[in-house]
């Protein structure tokens, strides 16, 4: 079998073949590559949120004391140890007040005017809050249970005046960007009749701004990582009490994430790499005219099913 | 330039050469193919848990009305409507309550103590609670905030003596499958000494469950999808709400996250294929001589940092 007389082309041009061949597999293994990096990010960016849900499906997630696990391998394979001690004491439950049904009635109705009270505000007065009042409600928001009692949430307060217009600005530039550059064409053409856009006044007007940073894992004394269970969704149940605490002491907030600010708010507050920005809070006193869209509340029928 | 004089290896095996690159580039290009996959279904995943935040990411994620958007393209493509019209009327904001800093100060910390006494109870009373407060703790609930005011959540109260058993069977089975076979040796013999099993006696003792579902998308009156915006921190902060009634009527829970029973209990309980079990919460009141573990919360100073 000769070359020359069987694939003449093939004779003359064998190095551009083979070399054409090399060329497209190295494309291929590149692309390969590529994606593999991209998932594994993508995966990395999951199982930040919470590792124990992909590795170890079988731990129960109750709250505060149902795991008391010592020693449990982190994603990468690190030993890590739990936030419990495993001869942890139980002891009488002293802190219970119990009311007459009457008295339920009467204070889970009181509890719910109270909360239907509530409307998220965007308009605010620069009135200044006393600090007390709001210590207060982050004490109340660290009362929340979390995923083995990890307590995975660190609220920053900015009351400064300079430090709040640090922020806007970060969220501002931010918001911009998505405004002017991230949005389509038929985006920006939609929300011209609305009122919103990337100005963020209550940002410097409210008097207290709170951020709630979610702890995606945690540090024991001796500085191994320590697994912060369910840490996202705890940070949120957290979030609700807080809330709650806010309209309780006569003050008001809008809830709000701010979009791809995150890590450049995390820099200019000085927070470590293991906490991640979950939700922004203003805080104060409504503007005077302040006013609230005309919304309603699903009825009871509508968000409830009972056997 | 000769095959034959320059590379007589080549000349003589080169259908070898070229049919070894080719599966070469073929192998790689599978693995390519296959990864690619692998990452498209890790991306759907995380679309599905929230379709806004990957898309479009320069929705405003503000809650309640910052988003008025009526058309927006679903992850698959097809037309969703907003939630809220975009001629939506604002009005004056009459529900608030103006207290003095005195007041403001009295009631914050009034609200802190009643939430610091609040503990996860495993030991509940067989004793009945009026279903009036269950009513109320719901409804308040419901008056969390969320994204674009979706309200993506269903409360799914079980008293049902009949229906308590079933859920407890189905949450034990799954509980035993998750201790006998999915943990390793290592874990069972870790596990031993812990009083923790997969036997889940308030699960027919409390008089209430209350399962909460979020909504993954919901539906408008035509029939198409309506988008859910941040549904599960959404659902996540109304469960912080939740607790907060249920401490303030004088009631107790637990905050469980049951793992893996999610679509056998959607199934038992009836529920639509957008709504997605998050959290379990058996509410009565304690058993007699309950006990807790002696954990403390961490202070202040440790969950805050002040500007």
């Amino acid at each position: 079998m000769s070359l020359e007389t069987t694939f003449p082309f093939l004779y003359n041009y064998w190095p551009h073949v083979i070399a054409l061949i090399a060329t497209y597999s190295s494309v291929v293994y590149f692309v390969n590559t590529k994606n593999q990096n991209t998932e594994k990010q993508v995966e990395n960016k999951i199982k930040k949120n919470n590792p124990v849900i992909i590795k170890k499906k079988y731990l129960s997630p109750d709250q505060e004391a149902e795991v008391h696990d010592d020693e449990i391998e982190d994603v990468d394979g690190a030993k890590i140890s739990s936030a419990l001690p495993e001869d942890l004491p139980h002891v009488p439950l002293t802190t219970y007040k119990r009311y007459s049904d009457k008295e339920m009635i009467e204070r889970s109705a009181a509890f719910y005017d109270d909360m239907n009270n509530r409307r998220t505000v965007r308009f605010y007065s620069s009135e200044p809050v006393p600090k007390e009042v709001i210590e207060n409600i982050i004490r109340t928001a660290g009362t929340a249970p979390s995923g083995a009692h990890t307590e995975p949430w660190t609220y920053v307060v900015v009351g400064d005046k300079d430090v709040k217009a640090s922020v806007r600005q970060l969220i501002e530039e931010e918001e911009e960007i998505n405004y002017n550059k991230r949005m389509g064409v038929q985006w920006t053409t939609d929300l011209m009749p609305l009122k919103t856009n990337w100005v963020k006044e209550y940002l410097t007007t409210a008097p207290y701004l709170i951020l709630v940073f979610k702890q995606a894992y945690g540090f024991n004394p001796d500085g191994t990582k320590k697994n912060h269970y369910y840490n996202e969704v705890s940070v949120a149940i957290a979030t609700g009490i807080l809330l709650a605490a806010i309209q309780k002491a006569g003050l008001v907030t809008l809830t709000s994430t701010p979009l791809n600010c995150g890590p450049a708010l995390r820099t200019l507050l000085g927070r470590p790499n293991n906490e991640k920005l979950m939700i922004l809070l203003p805080v104060g006193f409504p503007a005077e005219n302040c006013s609230v869209p005309d919304l309603s509340r699903k009825p009871l029928e509508e968000i409830s099913s009972w056997f």
